[in-house]
């Protein structure tokens, strides 16, 4: 069976990145080639393992590439794809790994419209983040049973929708359409908020006490260790419907603090149950 | 060598009484006995292979103990140590593994010093909880290198908290002593805060998005799978704590908000890294 792909282009070699090359290198693409931004993260890729070959000059990668994957922090990824777009062949597809994407599509969307000719582009998202970071930490089994949605727009064709679709499958993932706005509104509530609330949890336990933090406490806080620059362009991203979906914990926090205050303890309960519920929905 | 403890009273065997047992029977104590509230508990007790005999009769169980571990839930706990109070040898040592130590403490003191011979008390928190319950959970190695506060209040003799420091230490805890206060302060914010903002986040979280929780939201919600009842007890029992610790999360998510709100990235990154700093203080 041929390789579904002759040529990847991976840009960003980090954990989300290095783990697609390493997948893809199992069969679903012929060539798997790294771009990263200094000779030092080039060094840190190739002796991670993540990539076999690796690159600072983006055009020069992507001049035969089938397909490249934008994996930098969100920050970036408009910019470089609309780099990519306009130095790859026109027969390319384009796509992202970025945690946020209706401000993505519609910039790079603008941006290939000013293009005489140009490549086809549709968002991705692989839910597969980690608090871990870095090639170091990349692996081929990341996505295996792993969502990845795929956020086509009205603009998009469906069968670039589906030819993005099939690539994630090969990896082992399981694709969920949606628009970029739905991603968005969902990832607020099930990424972002949990990312908020675990930094401000964290960051309101006085130091003196953190010797007393068990496994609630680790556990609940955990995705805090993430990258601060990484997450700030997130939520900055997102900040609509993350400032929504605070606004609703916010409403929760304000039942429990009232149930608290009377000592209503059915109330607390219910309440208790109603967390309950959900968190059993999702399982371990 | 001897054994350190002649009879072992375990009252409720559940994760933290039924690992109590598991871990006293491998040399710490002679006998291991636990004490259950209905014969369903009794039998689930033993086929879970935490405890080798089980009764529902506290009074004959502690009749001959050396020590008394009481682990059941907050609500329960100073009236069944005065129970047993009433029952035991005078020379037993009597104590608990609730997660709040205030109310329990001043209630079994005032309980205590209302017979006219009593076997002596000091309280005790060994920090392993888990989201899982119940005796088939119970594992020998559940304290090995966990923290156990031992609260000693101003009537305790030091010979009492030595006696049962020796005990946690015995079974591999490292051994921590704090007031009731001062361990209620302390854990309103290290376990009793996150399990409700764990339970606020999920409860908030609409039931649609939950196909798309990944790991950040699964870390951050975990503990809210835990029993509502026992929950909404133990957050009663230090309600005074929780609120004041709730109000300083509040006040961190407000600050995130405005944040938010105005667009001020620098002020984010920095609510970011307080808590990244925090949570790396603490490990994974």
């Amino acid at each position: 069976m041929p390789a579904l792909v002759d040529r990847l282009v991976v840009v960003g070699v980090g954990l989300i990145g290095g783990s697609i090359a390493l997948a893809a290198r199992l069969g679903v693409a012929k060539d798997v080639i790294g771009v990263v931004r200094s000779e030092a993260s080039r060094r840190r890729a190739i002796d991670s393992g993540a990539v076999e070959a690796a690159t600072l000059d983006l055009g020069e990668a992507v001049a035969s590439a089938d397909l490249v994957v934008v994996c930098t922090p969100v920050a970036d990824i408009a910019t470089t794809i609309a780099d990519a777009a306009r130095a790859c062949p026109q027969s390319a597809l384009l796509t992202d790994a970025g945690s946020t994407k209706q401000a993505i599509v519609e910039s790079v969307e603008a941006q290939l419209a000013g293009l005489k000719r140009s490549p086809a582009f549709v968002g991705s998202h692989p839910l597969a983040g980690d608090h871990r970071a870095g090639p170091e930490s990349a692996r081929a089994e990341l996505l295996e049973g792993r969502t990845v949605v795929v956020t086509p727009s009205d603009a998009t064709p469906s069968e670039i929708t589906e030819r993005a679709a099939a690539f994630w499958q090969a990896l082992g993932a399981e694709v969920t359409l949606m628009s970029p706005a739905a991603h968005d509104a969902a990832l607020a509530r099930t990424s972002h908020l949990p990312h908020l609330l675990a930094a401000a949890l964290a960051g309101a336990t006085p130091a003196d006490v953190l010797p007393l933090a068990a496994g609630g406490w680790r556990d609940t806080t955990r995705v805090a260790a993430g990258s601060p620059a990484l997450w700030r362009d997130i939520l900055l991203a997102n900040r609509r419907h993350v400032l929504q979906s605070l606004a609703d914990a916010t409403d929760q926090l304000a039942a429990f603090r009232e149930a608290l205050a009377t000592g209503d303890a059915a109330a607390i309960e219910q309440l208790l149950e109603q967390g309950r519920e959900r968190r059993d929905a999702v399982g371990d």
